[in-house]
């Protein structure tokens, strides 16, 4: 009952094969061999214009390094407070932009709004004392399993054409919201008003396999330097490229994000049943947020459920607590079923010794 | 006939079969995964003793985050001239040490001697108004194939006591120097004074793989801060350490770079026959230099022989140029008798027109 | 009427005069010189024992080189939301500690608490995925014109200790702080557990001169390469050093800030008496805060009073705003008195119009 | 007898006067005062055109600002190998570029070749594997006391616009090779290629004063906040503009940098008189550099006289060293007039013990 992250699962059969399959013979190193050409080519495809497309090793990197191209050190890139690259990143986009500032906004079920990133501009009144504003970023999937609908995004592209502001989105879950949305890759992208993004495939059935995609080449210029630099140039590449192709070709990216969005509604919906949970979030993608109490969380672990408890801003109940369950690929109706009963079951258990006044805190 | 560079082959089979046989299940990711715990175990082993070792994804990485543990900002990194770091990494040390710098020193065969450390340190008068030295790296195998003795590195180790210098050793090519002195790696490292080393997977048959291991374990202590930070904490760790596992297991690292380093012995035996072809350098490990004429080196590669030119220092004559033969894990006897056959066979051709007084150069 | 900042008045004459005193003949450069040597020692006199002390140019460098003597690219620094290094030094101490992180709290008038810090180091629970939390900065006086007492600060000394964190004293109004205590310079600091302090002497009356100040020797072994490579190295040394000299030479550093907390609490007295407008804050050394109506604050603007608007967290009602006033060693009774007589009666006469209904808000 | 450095002397009297004058009263802080306006509009009348002016703190802060507006962190800007930004400031303009990196260049007597640089710059093979080139940086005055001629500015001016780089000038001493010239600060900066310079004060009778000045006015866009964010926003900018005022009203800029060369021309004309020194540059501005056995140089200074020995990278012979001697606004004929008679004294005497034989060497 695997249900912590989408990275703790392998990787695809389909993208294995593509690995092995890449292996005979000589190939130009660092980026230059067919694998990696094609495999530019098909994101060019895959968002119907001609894109800059950079093969990265972690979406950590692939954030850090897109972000650097669009915002210098003085400047400050404005997110989501609960943003990965504000909160899970250890600072790798301060180190690759060369110090420049992340300021974290709060916003309702972990998605920015327009509204506060507006009254936060306009309350900036010292000038060069502060960082300069340069740049938005905003997580497609969001990290509360949210997504941003092509209104939503386009109305921030119109916030930062108007500001000044450069718009990146933060993909690592890019695959999950496009299924979601079912929209096209480039609606909700470019014609929207990003400008550059990270197309995360790792979490998505890829061993290891991200891409920073420029939509305004411009920003791409240089960037080659910056990847080889930032330590993410592989010189074995066409392993990456063989990553890619394989993880585009019949859109093996969006079955993966289907399937497992999929696994995310049937799981809420069981979970929905149970008396005792209550999920505080609409579940839109691969991820269903729920809040159970203690007693029934610490059960469940007990009973061979894997996933994490996660921090809450919110108020909750001194008894309860904020957990998260993450599909994927993987994850088969059955493993829904198995992981719904075992709350169900628990959650009836459980009620008893509660109703008798024992506390269930701290077990 | 692919010389070119010991990257763009692939990764050995043995690598990849254990790759898919880690792809089962779920497994903690971040490097928390059993795959990796054995074989950062499994690197203890292999040196003697307990080590700090991290799996990282590139070679540039593993230097660059290896030096910013021992280089503060402020201070100086001794290197060769010609060192990886110094010229082939974009200043990837530079930035990972948050703006370090690089002093490039030369040396004979590329490796540098002592004595020019020495005189480089003496001769520093400017106190703060400089850099602080503060580290020596040295290549294991060097950029020109040249192999340090344990003697040698031990001079260093000396050295950098003395002078409270810590010593680094990219060791990217490790393999192919422990493979041709027939020593320990505890011998050639840490027994010799080695601080921190970069130990190298890549080139030698993994797919994506090296290792900044720390010998002096108090360096270690934030480390994976740093990792994490510079974008080389792969989530799927598994795949990391599913490739260093079988890239130790019965000595899989040394036994590639033994063939390696033989196939590089017998290539070097057949050009040094060839009249119009010289070795200026000794070959020690898995790289060949040659001086040769342009106008013979040209034919080769019209010939399909594909290999790189390389930047020389020395002064050659107007008509000649400096090459590099690579060999790998992957090279067979037959590849090297087939480059050599066709030098040889050129090379008795061109003298002819050459004698003739026509020009060949440019061609 | 000037009340908008203390670094708005120009040098003090005593400190002109030590500057042109120490104008004839040459002298060492680059702080080598006897003025500058003198003034160190006057330091460690001064906080009685052996400090290490460095002067430089500006409080921004002060703070921003501090920092990155304890703070390393991959931690934190914890620090009040509003404190100056967060919000008025464009990222300083970013580019100074080569990219580590600043993370502002909340807290009540300005000042940081103990519970607030402990409950943020409490809730870290991604490791490696979040900055290293490794130092604490606090200013005094704050930005919001209070000061911490030796209790207050002793227990963010004990809490540093318990939590290996690093104490770091913005004392930019070092001078306003220890003047309103009444307690030594020592107390305040390292017997309370600070660890290093920028000391600021620009906002108190010198023309350009701030120190960063070592009570942990250890921490200033390299130092003054970081003071060179941040541009902070003065030539011509001396007139740093006869600053300081005269700066601390008959207290003239405490006697400036006594008499600008005096002027700032007859100021205060004398705005309370004012119907219209109240202190939201205490006024404890040369920093007066009110909230007064927008209207009002307006025709105060317009009769030639000078101070600044200030950014409110605060629930203010619409038509208020929060203001602030600084007094200075130039600061006489009498230019506190006629801002005090401008305010009251302009405070009387604005009544009426806003008794009559009319809107007065957005003049 | 000071000749060890023009920023051993202190300020010249009218830039001290100024800053005693511009003390009365208050003044809007952090550049906004009338004198730091007064100053910007004059660097634009002494250019002859509209420039970017910002008026800093160190020569060393002028020259790492500048460099960091015109190169990115993955980039490197070539100098001469003696260069001060090369050799004496430890680092500064890695830090404030975030990393970028300088590539030092021979060239003869302290001045940088076009030849060379083209040379360098076709050597480049390594794509993004190498830093890529930005910038140039040459040196006016140059480290060795050497001018730059408006052709050969020119030159780089051209050099730089085919390479597409930018042209940065070093000029801590541009006032002294503007005296030697003869020509327009136009001249020998935009109108011959000049992008951005440092404008040097301090060495030539400010207190601490130097410009970043901007010809390409779209590269200073954002300068302001590198400025403030390299901590080198003085809040009581008043004094650096005052000194700006007086350092250009009625040439006294040009007046002393006339003065200083001429005592270097003297000296050097008596220098060449002692048959035991010989002058192995040109002595074209303030510098004056001379080879002389040890012997004679260990009992100059024994003698009281102040200077530097230089390293050297000329081969001297066993016995012979290499010394600078600087002049400056404050330096006499008298001074000039003793040292050289002390010299020449000293030479006649060391004769006499020399030929018997005495070794002096190592005294």
């Amino acid at each position: 009952m695997e249900f912590a992250s989408d990275n703790m699962v392998g990787a695809h059969e389909t993208i294995l094969t593509a690995i092995t399959e890449a292996n005979g013979g000589p190939a130009a190193s660092y980026g230059y061999d067919r694998w990696t050409k094609q495999a530019e080519a098909a994101l060019s495809e895959v968002f119907e214009r001609e894109v800059a497309a950079f093969l990265v090793l972690t979406g950590t990197a692939a954030n850090a390094l897109a972000l650097s191209a669009i915002c210098p050190p003085y400047g400050t890139v404005l997110c989501h407070a609960e943003a990965h690259i504000h909160t899970d990143e250890c600072g790798a986009p301060e180190m690759f932009s060369g110090g420049a500032r992340l300021t974290g906004l709060p916003g309702p079920q972990g998605k920015l709004v327009p509204n506060s990133v507006e009254r936060w501009l306009d309350g900036l009144i010292r000038g060069e004392h502060e960082a300069k504003p340069v740049a938005l970023s905003i997580t497609q999937t969001s990290e509360f399993g949210t997504v941003y609908s092509v209104a939503e995004v386009s109305e921030f592209g119109h916030l930062c054409k108007q500001r000044q502001l450069r718009l990146h989105m933060d993909g690592s879950r890019f695959a999950n919201g496009v299924a979601a949305l079912g929209c096209t890759p480039a609606e909700i992208t470019w014609k929207a008003g990003v400008d550059v993004m990270s197309f995360g495939g790792t979490k998505n059935g890829a061993m290891a396999l991200e891409a920073v995609i420029f939509f305004d080449l411009a920003l791409a210029q240089d960037f080659r330097y910056r990847r080889k630099r930032g330590g993410q140039l592989l010189s074995k590449g066409r392993f990456l490229g063989a990553q890619m192709q394989a993880y585009l070709r019949d859109d093996l990216w969006l079955q993966n994000a289907r399937h497992a969005n999929r696994m995310a509604s049937l799981l809420a919906a069981k979970l929905t049943e149970i008396k005792r949970i209550r999920l505080p979030l609409p579940t839109q993608a691969n991820e269903v947020f729920a809040i159970l109490p203690r007693s029934l969380h610490l059960q469940m672990l007990d009973n061979g459920a894997h996933y994490y408890e996660w921090p809450s801003g919110e108020n909750l109940e001194t008894e309860e607590c904020l957990v998260r369950f993450v599909t994927s690929f993987r994850t088969t109706p059955e493993d829904v079923e198995r992981l719904a009963e075992l709350a169900g079951k628990l959650a009836k258990q459980s009620r008893a010794p509660s109703a008798e006044g024992a506390p269930t805190v701290g077990l």
